[in-house]
């Protein structure tokens, strides 16, 4: 199966014979191996890669859509990998491919990892029906996104029936992984205490379901407990857009318990989306949202390398720079001039 | 002191006569009515009120700059009302105006505030020598910014020496308040958890000081051994880029205690930032900030409302709703199309 052509030797994105339509099939024919080597070239800044990466993508977007976008969040200590190792397990047994692309978002300044290099899902990761891959986020979220959602399409078109997308819950990746999943699952410890459920208030709000970790041994009372204090909480909150009432269960990664509870939310919330209409709905608005998002960042960084305009942006810089005036009203002076029209 | 034009009863938005020269003397003669009144303006959606808020600002720039601007943050239950609260009556004493603007942000879906209408800060906002102001961030974190910013710029106009910027510990709006603030102080509470210190990680590292609250009663113990905690966590962390060592203590609301010790970090901190020149560079740096994420928010708003790009914005959102093309890809073909200069 593994096609010779794309042993590790002979792989080198800087050459320029390398055949994009030779991996974009080994990729559709399921190849691993491949499907890494794709998402290296979608994860290349090298301009020289762009090219061969939009020639990949337009080959292989006919062939994705067809997966189970699944996001996965909660904070730190909660217990992710462990859960989405023996959540994948528990729906490899039922015969679904399982990829998972974690989003390791680096802190602001440093740029270091938050969920760290320490090897994780070391069962999944070695099973022949799963694909595992961290992604760095470094400071930029929107290039995430993209990233994330371009790694995603190339794991539907390699066949996976779920894609998992894991973020760590600090906020507005959670925001950003939401746009590109159908079901977002929220991981939550069993009194955490209200600092915590404060903090996640504006995420529980958007999770499809709300599954307690760590529910073995003498924790088992208190996390039934939580799910129950949580299925109250779900009640006072705005209905969902779906029409759909977010399920809330316990589960242990460790005694292995709960996961096809989980696998149950999963293939309702389907059916139940598809018959209203509100699946399709999502993935429109979705697109729609990448659509606008990319649209915005791409705008400024044409702006920012318009050789007409560098005088005129470095004028208003300086001012800016000198703090004679104030960058809101510079950027609307600067608009004000500014004209646009379609070759 | 108080202009009798601007009695409440002839405040008017919509009148077309409104005397934005009289509110802006006023306001620089320190009435806090008009302040009231000016951040009003500035927060109003509506179009017409655009060119009086532009107006307006352009008046008092001049007179904006002298204040020190300090971001206060942490998580729901960490005492961040009471803090501010004690703080401000300490600052005042040392015969500081203070001004605290909150950034309550509503909740992804429901919109409802996260910090409750509950009147805080009941003692500080009565104070003659303080203004207390909420702001509801709604949606769009942007917005929040250019809008604290300039309720900012009408508080320094008033001769407010310290102006208060206060979030909730929810991530991004801390982000944005950074680029707001000179200092940022962290309010953290002792013994949270991991959980909570992961989430803050990213936070902690951009945090000129950490103050632990609560320390009062039995607590005191704890308070200073999460104080040493987080001292030697901040070590490892990487070295402030205005070669400060970011100070860390305990502070009592209950006991009014270590209020001064603040104060005197916040001396310490602009006396050693203004003579190695981080603090201008700072300024400097959030203004090209917000220069460039206001560039980027109204160029996509200017597209989208650009009569002859109509038809092909159209069609290409249209290829976008039926799933057809990536959103990535449709964003990038429009640039590609588009073309800009200066009239």
């Amino acid at each position: 199966m593994l096609n010779p052509k794309f042993s590790k030797e002979s792989w080198n994105p800087k050459r320029k014979d390398m055949d994009v339509d030779q991996l974009a099939s080994s990729i559709l024919k399921g190849d691993i191996v491949a499907l890494s080597r794709g998402i290296t070239l979608i994860e290349s800044k090298r301009i020289a890669d762009s090219e061969k990466k939009n020639e990949l993508l337009s080959i292989l977007f006919p062939h994705t859509g067809q997966s189970y976008r699944i996001g996965i969040t909660g904070v730190p200590g909660v217990g992710k990998s462990t859960f989405i190792e023996q959540f994948g397990l528990a729906a490899i047994e039922k015969n679904h491919k399982v990829a998972v692309l974690s989003i390791d978002p680096s802190s602001a300044k440093s740029g270091g990892s938050i969920l760290g290099d320490k090897t994780r899902m070391n069962e999944l990761s070695k099973h022949p029906m799963a694909y595992v891959r961290p992604t760095a986020s470094g400071q930029h979220l929107g290039g995430v996104a993209q990233r994330t959602r371009e790694s995603m399409l190339l794991c539907e078109a390699a066949g996976f029936d779920f894609v998992i997308i894991e973020t760590v819950g600090v906020g507005q990746s959670e925001i950003e992984a939401m746009q590109l999943t159908d079901f977002f699952l929220l991981l939550m410890l069993a009194g955490a205490g209200d600092e915590l459920q404060g903090i996640k208030r504006g995420i529980m709000e958007t999770a499809d379901a709300i599954a307690i970790t760590k529910a073995d041994g003498n924790n088992v009372q208190n996390a039934k407990n939580a799910a129950q204090e949580y299925r109250r909480a779900l009640h006072l909150m705005p209905p969902h857009e779906g029409e759909w009432i977010p399920k809330v269960g316990t589960t242990s990664s460790l005694e292995k318990k709960g996961m096809n509870d989980v696998l149950k939310w999963l293939y309702l919330y389907k059916e139940h989306c598809q018959n209203n209409g509100y699946w399709t709905k999502k993935r429109v608005d979705q697109a729609h949202y990448w659509f606008n998002k990319h649209l915005q960042e791409q705008m400024l960084y044409k702006l920012q390398h318009h050789p007409e305009l560098q005088k005129q942006l470095q004028n208003t810089k300086e001012e800016v720079s000198n703090l004679n005036l104030d960058p809101f009203r510079a950027a609307e002076r600067l608009l004000g001039a500014l004209r646009m029209d379609i070759y």
